[in-house]
């Protein structure tokens, strides 16, 4: 088992700051985190989570979206990869 | 541009009760709608929830997470065509 962790720090969205109210949703495996909903085309999130994974392969799922009255629209997503994010982990000197 | 509509219902979940709160995602192309989450293994949500869509291959993403004090927990997941479900269109006597 590892552990994950990631900082949500901000964006910089495309159009009007008042068309914005935007949260970033984190997908490990079978698990998601959220973070606080922040209105204008700046937002600023600066949220640490933590995640134990079992599977490094999976990647990391970042999906930034905009919170509606009645549904939720996608701005982005993007795949990260966690392999090679690998801390050191040998017997050596280092 | 089609009119997509869902009811969300209830759920039996496999576990003790006061092990859930659940709450479902609804995704359609780039948009989402997420239930009221209710606690036990017999969630009850009943709620109606609209989608515009363009696209009717692309189905109905459902997914039932478990919500957490860190993060919430994929219980189930399910993918559902929205082909089959079309009104009639035709220009006949029905």
């Amino acid at each position: 088992m590892s552990l994950l962790c990631v900082r949500v720090k901000k964006a910089k969205l495309q159009g009007p700051p008042d068309k914005f109210n935007a949260y970033v949703t984190l997908k490990v495996q079978n698990v998601k985190s959220t973070t606080i909903t922040v209105r204008g085309d700046q937002p600023c999130w600066e949220q640490d989570f933590m995640f134990e994974i079992s599977r490094l392969d999976l990647g990391l799922i970042v999906e930034v979206w905009n919170k509606g009255l009645i549904w939720d629209t996608m701005l982005g997503t993007a795949w990260i990869p966690t392999q090679k994010h690998l801390p050191f982990r040998g017997g050596g000197p280092w």
